[in-house]
């Protein structure tokens, strides 16, 4: 039975890709994805097939995926950080689905380090307590429905991990995103960005959610906006659980 | 300079720990953490010195680990999952401030995978949009606050990935919690169950948020509720996010 492992690579050095995802990819005859996240791999691999699909978006890189299983073949598509968060996961679903390929076909989720938690371990510590995970990108969500989820997130104190922070299109997103989260929050409240986490170039940033808003960032920055309770500690962002039992 | 390492060991099993947290292990010279999580790779590292502290409690066991660093010593804290969700990252930094070793130690903050990524992983891809994680202990947060944050998430439609649904003394945590959805979320929205990821044990279960309200669980589940989008193909748990270009 042909099969697709759907792939997450963690944040994007060898040392975060777990066994079982290097595994996957050796078991693997054809491996997919977007580029940029095969060129993290195929050096590890050099000599495996790839589904070369630079010229196509997502939905059509699933199709083949799903079409090359389904003809008795074992692909591996590769998502940075987790399969399942804003990555591929869903969409091969969907797709078998479409092509009526369920049950003709394996499907295997191999989970990743995702960005909120490797961008987290280099900021210290902002997502100890509960947390919202919100994607700036209005490709597959309206905006006024991030804008509602922003609003609700800030009102009921969760800290905040935002993914898709700047696209190339709109400059204004953070901006906008920020104006709504000041509507609740105190413009003092720690905020972070980690960039390039696990690639060249790898950097975070502590400032405050009132800089945080004329702040530029790129697609390869996660934005963490604290709670209530986060603080500077050491020159580390950290929302502190209290202690427990002294 | 003494170090203590946070590291996060990912759902149970060796095949998740990424090379970063076994070589953090490897270096290490005194293992801590919580006898269960040792546990997991004792048998990986059998000579390494262990902090004893099978008595003592989280805040003890963080003290006692920025104790043996500023003795100049190379401590891990192991942690099941991500170090910093729900994990002792953020006590270490406050440990740290309080014995005023800033500075006199490093801490580093290795990420793991989180149960909300190996839990979705094993149900399907239920965590593909927007999301929120809350946990239903009331040790730390109190309850009314953990009850705002569940009707804001809830409001806002984001799904929802709830940690500790059960606690040794209270057993109608997750019956509350459901009945606050309930409020917001039609009764038919699919939930899942994911218990053991990575251990023996191993398993996943669907149903509906009506039905999860009556359902029992324990502290080694962590528990999905999806958004108005999220629906079952093939048998799994899939909030699709739409296909973006054919
Ligand atoms: C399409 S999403 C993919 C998320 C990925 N599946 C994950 O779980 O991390 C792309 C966004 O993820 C975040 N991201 C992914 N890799 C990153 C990295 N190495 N450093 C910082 N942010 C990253 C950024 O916010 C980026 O805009
Ligand atoms: C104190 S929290 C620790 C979370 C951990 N640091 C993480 O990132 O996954 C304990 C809760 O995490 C969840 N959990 C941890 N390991 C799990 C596993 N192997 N399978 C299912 N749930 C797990 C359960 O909800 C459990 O009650």
């Amino acid at each position: 039975m042909g099969k697709v492992f759907v792939v997450g690579l963690g944040p994007g050095g060898p040392g975060e890709i777990t066994p079982r995802a290097r595994q996957a990819l050796t078991e693997c005859d054809l491996l997919a994805g977007y580029t940029t996240y095969i060129q993290l791999v195929e050096g590890l691999f050099p000599d495996k097939e790839q589904l070369a699909t630079g010229m196509f978006g997502e939905a059509e890189r699933c199709a083949k995926a799903v079409q090359a299983a389904q003809s008795g073949r074992r692909v591996a598509m590769v998502c940075s950080g987790d399969a399942g968060i804003y990555g591929m996961a869903g969409l091969i679903f969907e797709t078998a689905e479409r092509q009526a390929a369920l049950g003709k076909i394996e499907i295997e989720v191999i989970p990743g380090i995702t960005a909120a938690c490797s961008g987290a371990a280099l900021l210290g510590a902002p997502l100890t307590d509960d947390f919202a995970v919100i994607s700036l990108s209005d490709l597959l969500t309206g905006w006024p429905q991030i804008e509602r989820r922003l609003a609700a997130a800030a009102q009921a104190d969760f800290a905040i991990c935002l993914y898709n922070p700047s696209s190339r299109k709109r400059k204004d997103h953070l901006w906008r995103a920020c104006e709504i989260l000041l509507q609740y929050k105190d413009e003092n409240t720690v905020a972070g960005l980690a960039q390039n986490v696990g690639r060249p170039g790898e950097s975070m940033r502590l400032l405050t959610l009132r800089e945080l808003k004329e702040c530029e960032t790129d697609m390869f920055t996660t934005v963490f906006v604290g709670s209530s309770k986060t603080r500077v500690i050491g020159g580390r962002m950290v929302t502190p659980r209290g202690y427990r039992d002294v």
